[in-house]
């Protein structure tokens, strides 16, 4: 049993990541960091907790408890694992952070999205970018880990197959995503958030490109596909707590079968315990609901030639912590599902 | 005073028409068909009539009542209209129908999208496309109305202004449109609209091109343009009741800025009194929540040279009920607003 | 046509204020003061008067040009009307409070409540408790009205008229009251109002009379009756954004059949054109969706003695904006109905 | 590990049973039945399973594959369950019926409420109601539990300690009780659960003591106080998919502390592993989103001397199918928590 630590824990990706570890079989739930809660049980951020553990919220302090775990999990608004992170490997920690800090290989591309300096371009270095069924190989012996942003997720795990295959119009990708309110984080109270006003409504968002996952978006993509590659991403909030559902459309080069893309999407997933191409019913946000599963559905129109592709995920579960505790998994060696061999809810 | 009825008064279409056409300045409200409640006041469809109006709802019958009215709204399933609006027109009514079966030109078209013949093939020759922001001088001499979809409505009001500068590029057009679930009806009951299995809940349905609503957008878009056009279009079914908001992609042959198209908007819909271009906030459908009005917000994304254009209504009025009483203006020569000048609800 | 402003205008309530006012058949919607959004289109704060309106937010200053209205509706957060009412009614303005300021007869039990001292004893010995199915006759001839908080409508409209029958136990009353969101004001961010925190959530708060519409409630039965009376009042927030539920209990002090209290409260309410009386379908919140409605439903329990009484209402609109309108309409001399007779939205 | 069925395995609290138990450490999910899905993979019905697992419904037939299992779960509509569990107690399998077949004593009862004859009442002797809580003991050796509805699971927690201490009125007792949709089932599509119709949107239903839940109620309670007892219970229904709060009120006949309740409560449960009396926040039913969890919050109004007790419950887990589990595990000797020592989602 490896010792584990959460930072930043009484968000809405840190709240989750205990309710993955607490009961996941290869590691034992050490400590709990949140500034706002520190010296509180549990319970006091999230009173789900109530009656279920000892456990309380602590300060980070100088980090030197954090430093005494295997694995430290960083859940913090951008900016700050940037800061804790060399101090944690140096201490020989393995650390995945859920931030953008260390998404980015070049970080002038991070500085330039996310308006700071980057405080630890060295570690960066060492950093792998932790989406699984891409970068696998590299997660198991990476030390730090970048864990994906909610919305790459679901882009990269729904275009990756077909940009494989090369038959597409590099040139014609767009990403319409749909978000659940959990996305805009925990800590963030605005009007724009606001229960009476997201209720019954849905919009767009930072349109034509300007939203910080574009470029994460297509540093993966480019990377996978080995040539530069552009995309239109469209981020809409939808009037539900969680859920991410990516549609996807690329022109076809050439003309390509319905069935046939199936059988590639398939195929590239076929050892991916956590993707499942799905035709009837199509993939739905509600169908992933606390899983970490990834479901996705693919046509093509004949009369374009244009193939859409809808992926669906829990933005909190595989789009954030469970995707960490994957990372976690192939870091540490243990089976890729430890931890995470459950169903979703329904409804 | 002119009076008017609704035929299928007890369906979410049916029920806005007499919201709406109860207090129009200009007509009474004389009838209000409906099988299933036939006999019943009003408040037993709809219990928010309590105590506020005597009339009932009645059995269509033969139509011979209908037919004393000077305007007729035909509010149906596909396939009942084009029974009943040959016998309306010649007893001399204005028939404004909102199912589908006035809006194609090509009655072919018709029966290969909606499985079945077209049994009113003459009147429909008559038939004027209710779009009055692009048919509006026809529709004031039109004694028959084939009402826009609601996807249709949301769609072309985005892209027509973009497509008559003639800087797209004709084979990139995708509509990717999110609904609220009142856009299924209120009679069709299954486990794809039950509350449990919809809420916190987002899918794609019929992707690839294969929603009816496709060949009514590309019918007047190509219309309006003068070349045959093709759209990818995409439903969304969202977790609320009201609403649609269209995000639709076009890729630009020159550069266009976004100040520049934004001007265009304006004045393309600068004597339309239900659409306005809005930008910060960016359009959301509760904006236009119980009103007749179309808010529309785009950008340009020089990295793609792809524009977005996101509109907002709600389905039920300028998607439906409002957009006919709209159209019943123009065709009685009454002033466009009437009826129709009241805000929505916030929140 | 008399001039009317609303003070506080980009809230929930003055937002609802400017919806009605704005198409009220016999005011001019004159000035709308609001700090937050002063020297800002309506649009600003309310994107859906877009195209609608040329009138700006302004500042409230010194209250000169509030003054000059005939009427002021005062919609802020209690303890600013008492600032504010007796300059405007010293200039002769007809005032509607929609605070808690000018609602208790008692200023120390305001002040005990509300904990700050008041600061306009002498207007309030001016102002009328403004639920006109109870003080209609006071009304008409106030100067100044103390609007009726959101639970109190509900639940005063429910009580009443059994109260009037004096076949209740007065120790038995209990008011177990539902509302949405919206009753929380728009101005106060924080956790409890975040929307994924309330989503999918149902949550007692200030239970065993501790919340502030306690007395108000208290009171008003108090005086209708002529004995003093205890209410247990429980609150729950509901996950949507309008709407009250209010279910009642009183124990019978002697045989009551259903049909008989039904016809109590039919005669009760026989000349209050917003208050229904139904029973099939029963009372629910989105009945009354943006209408001035209030319905109310009952029936006995024989097996306890026990009677049940339901009332439904829009907590912005009976519950807020659209009594305060009706209130003017009294105070006016308007018909009771003039701007208010419209139907809500379904679904 | 012992072999389990689940009959009636499509709906809603049989797939939360499948969602238990095929991650329960002590049993085996052999088989799920399912005349709807036969024949289909699990993921027909529940698409969250896509990828999950080989099992597929099957039809039932004449039992004979259910019968070879340890424990069976009874998950269908009332009046199958009273068919099928003698032949399953028979063969020597251990039955829990989710319906209301055997939660009544009395057949007459259930008779008189549920408007069908008996078919079991031999059965029905030797059945316990599955509350562990209140019938530990009891359960440990039954062959077949009647398994608690869903409203009475939160009434009945919330009281049982105060009836306990007999300080209360016994004629006092009144549970307004709010719940999400699910508790209506998957199978029942009508209007009344269409989406567009339910959000936004809270209504009671059946209230003055006519929901079936009263009587059982009303014994369990009447039971465990020793005297008969009346309970006016109303039942409303909240736009959300889980959940029940129950807000529970009854005179007391001497003065009582809060704080001294509160011990008294959590005495009570010390030794209930899924009971938690919690204070602040107070309960709210998403706490216990997917969990076993009842959470129970109570507060003494010394103006009124009555006492308000709010609980709060999954309907399909500690409502429904978590229940189940906990008695299953009683039955045959496992920790009360195994397979259910797991913490809700949030958010």
């Amino acid at each position: 049993m490896l010792d584990v630590a959460v930072v930043g824990a009484s968000g809405y990706g840190g709240g989750e990541l205990l309710r993955l570890l607490a009961r996941h079989p290869r590691v034992t739930l050490r400590r709990a960091f949140s500034e706002t809660y520190a010296g509180k049980p549990l319970s006091a951020g999230f009173p789900g907790w109530a009656k279920q553990t000892d456990l309380c919220f602590e300060s980070y302090g100088d980090g030197a408890a954090a430093a005494e775990c295997d694995v430290v999990f960083l859940a913090q608004e951008n900016g700050k694992a940037m800061e804790m992170a060399p101090r944690l490997l140096e201490a020989g920690c393995k650390v995945i952070d859920l931030s953008a800090d260390f998404r980015f290989r070049d970080t002038n591309l991070y500085e330039s999205w996310y308006k700071m300096p980057h405080a630890a371009s060295e570690a960066n270095k060492k950093a792998v970018y932790g989406l699984p069924e891409i970068y696998g190989e590299a997660i198991r012996s990476a030390p730090l880990v970048g864990n994906p942003g909610c919305y790459p997720t679901a882009a990269i795990l729904a275009l990756a197959p077909l940009l494989h295959r090369r038959v597409f119009d590099p040139e014609s990708l767009i990403v319409d995503a749909k978000s659940g309110v959990s996305g805009a984080g925990r800590a963030k109270f605005s009007l724009d958030y606001h229960f009476p006003e997201v209720a019954e409504n849905v919009s767009a968002y930072k349109i034509a490109g300007t939203h910080r996952h574009t470029p994460e978006i297509e540093q993966v993509l480019s990377d996978w596909v080995g040539i530069p590659l552009r995309v239109t991403f469209t981020p809409h909030l939808i009037p539900m707590a969680r859920g991410i559902l990516a549609t996807c459309y690329a022109n076809l080069r050439e003309p390509v079968n319905t069935g046939d893309l199936i059988t590639l999407y398939e195929e590239f997933y076929a050892n991916a315990p956590f993707v499942a191409v799905v035709s009837d019913p199509p993939p739905a946000t509600k169908h992933t609901l606390g899983s970490n599963m990834c479901h996705i559905g693919l046509a093509v129109d004949k009369r374009t030639n244009r193939v859409t592709v809808v992926s669906a995920i829990d933005n909190l579960v595989k789009g954030a912590a469970g995707q960490a505790v994957q990372n976690m998994n192939l870091m540490c060696g243990f089976a890729e599902t430890d931890g995470l061999d459950f169903g979703g809810l329904w409804p």
